[in-house]
């Protein structure tokens, strides 16, 4: 039987400012990727969350970033090394925190925004990632582009990884994400959608923008929250799976 | 043969902004209270001083703060306990992924500033910090003021504790600290506050502002670091415990 | 014939954080107390806020407050006369900034959140946030809370004043606002809000909480936008107004 | 008689941190490059050094940076133009908001940090803070470094310029900064520092790091005070100008 984990972008509100929906997320998700307060999720929030995701049986991640709250981590940022290690160290630390006073613990690192693109193809930052994430805890798993450089990176490191894809996005040819820039590059269609996921799902393949069948081998598919029409793509995902028998589970019992 | 621990603020620098010789009180202080981000201490800067006393053999404590990094700290903030016991628990565990990340572990915890005036009347506040720390990890220990309502708190809710005194403040002749607002509050003379605390570290007394002796049960005495003057009366102490045959080591090993 | 003003909070939101809808309650007000960096809104957000406000000609107001973001300006917080006289000169000075570069001025200071609350009555923290204002500029009106304290010490101080009353509170039979922690503090019934409101600017007057009548001298109404049904509370007041005849306008044509 | 502008950044304290001298370099500039809270500079802070410029006749520009307090602005980001451009409208709203309070203007604008390295070269950031500069006040100067696109592009754009000169830095035959990471980069020998710029403001010259001449038309000399050896340069510099004849007054009262 086929088994795949979702995941999703948690705990973003900060303070008197909601965003998402996470409630409504928690049920459909196996793995929930929760802010760590440096592009969003304040203390009180972000522990209403990962308490949330620990009764549901969510699997808790970091989603780690720049310090960019009013830029919400989506943008580019030159930190040195000796501020991202430590950065990224902070950032696990306090969720791990968060995660131990809700009976939960945090299984794995996922970069967000700017700093997961980044990471994705420039070896600097992304040794600077993972040489955080070593040194407070080597059984953390890094969850990353599918495809990109960074994987490699982090196994050589002796880092676990996961390969996510993005199940809203349209892929080249070669397997990469088509730039948000260019015409198609986001899907809209839930039930076309959820066909290409079941597809990756049970084959690991899908259909590139140029209509060619491309391999992306993913043990996690990232759906969103943060407006009514993408949470109903994400349940159309999961109800679909369910149909089909796929069954929604975290990399983390997978792996 | 009498041993008492030592301890500073460290971990203050932020930025490009530096704060104290945390070198230098590491060499001095049995215990390091660690800014854990909210009213000083950037992940860079935090790391350099927790992996400094790792090397050194100096205990970490975790020195949360109200979220107020203009004011460091040293404003009453009306905060809820449910954003305190959120606050503190992100602050241990952000301090806990450092330590780790260090090599060493956080042993307990000391509110900062004006939130650890508050707590030690305040029951409210206190209790919140109290649920925070426990939340996260019942082996912490609270350091707090030396005589204050916090202390039995603290014990009621099965945290252990340990009780301070200031090494350059003046006390009331009901052991109370002085205020600040009143002349003599603060003293300056390295070679009578050494005198004081070689009393206190083998007597458990002080003699208060009016004369009187008075008990002050403390198992750990604060020195500051923030300026060359109070460098110089932390080394004092130092000196003339080491001469004294007091020994200085953490309430940890104590404990 | 009757005029008042409507005045409410906006420019609240934060990067991606979007709160309330400052669109429609353009539509509906004539002073508009934009947030200014301290409690809510980023640059970028706050010149399209204030872009609007020009182009709709509402007045533009200084909602200046604690430094408190993850708070949202609600909690009380001890700054001294001197940082506060100072946040007070940088935001309403970054205000007037924006202003410029949208086409419009500051016309006047509304405290926000426990600031406005705090100053009512705390004659320290009032004259701090008089002194800021004066600094800057001294055609600046500062609008209060009804039948508070805080009025008359800045009619002493030499700055207009303008007095607000809140459409959805009750009131004590003295004309002071019931607290929120009290049953019946927040009216909801929209109808029932515009008749009270329509009552208040013909003839100053409103039934208190015991239905006693009680004397509100108020040239503004705050009303809210943070919610769809507080955005139709304000728009029921507005038609109400049309069709009785009295006319919204900034009380800075009043004045 | 030669006469020519000393500028320096100023008011980068930050709530209890202090950095630099800003007492001592008051007496040496001309030209006040005034922290807008971004970088650093906590309102209190800006505005008693404000006071203290606008007292010793100093006068007073905007340095205007990025958002990142914790990288002290020295690391590039991707900020919009958007972003950019509100972002430079509200740090010199609040630095003139502080100006009129203190009784002085802001006559210029000097950005900061990786932003000043960024546009000297960048045209889409460069233009981004013009229109920021323009939208507020297009009398504002903007100030930058000498030989770079963006004063030409500011020129077309309608505002007036200064270009700059590093007191402390060597120049390429090609008249650009070499590079810090290079080799004689920072130059530390008061005397000779002090020579060049002497011929600098007779002349317009400087010698290359390889022995050439190069043209260097300069209006201002940027100077340092972060450390005391920075502090004894500048004043070595203002001792052999007074010496000389060469009159150090702002680039304001020169153009």
């Amino acid at each position: 039987m086929a088994a795949i984990d979702l995941n999703s972008d948690l705990g973003e509100s900060y303070g008197a400012w909601r965003m998402g929906d996470d409630e409504a997320m928690l049920a459909i998700v196996s793995s929930a990727n929760i802010a760590c307060g440096f592009h969003a999720g304040d203390p009180a929030g972000i522990y209403r969350t990962v308490k949330a995701a620990a009764e549901k049986g969510v699997v808790v991640g970091a989603h780690v970033s720049y310090p960019d709250r009013v830029g919400f981590g989506r943008r580019d940022l030159d930190a040195t090394s000796e501020e991202l290690i430590a950065d990224v160290i902070y950032q696990i630390g306090a969720l791990k925190g968060v995660a131990a006073a809700a009976g939960t613990t945090v299984r794995y690192v996922k970069p967000h925004g700017a700093l997961y693109n980044r990471i994705a193809n420039d070896a600097k930052q992304g040794q600077a990632v993972i040489d955080g994430i070593k040194a407070v805890d080597t059984s953390l798993v890094l969850m990353g582009l599918a495809n990109a450089p960074i994987l490699d990176l982090a196994r050589k490191a002796g880092l676990a990884v996961v390969a996510e894809a993005f199940a809203d996005r349209a892929y080249t040819p070669e397997g990469q994400l088509v730039s948000r820039r260019e015409a198609g590059a986001v899907l809209h269609d839930a039930a076309k959608i959820a066909d290409r996921m079941v597809q990756l799902a049970r084959e690991g393949t899908l259909e590139a923008i140029d209509g060619s069948s491309i391999k992306i081998e993913a043990q996690s598919i990232c759906v969103h929250g943060d407006s009514p029409g993408a949470v109903a793509i994400a349940q159309e995902i999961r109800r679909r799976f369910e149909a089909e028998g796929i069954e929604i589970r975290s990399f983390a019992s997978i792996l």
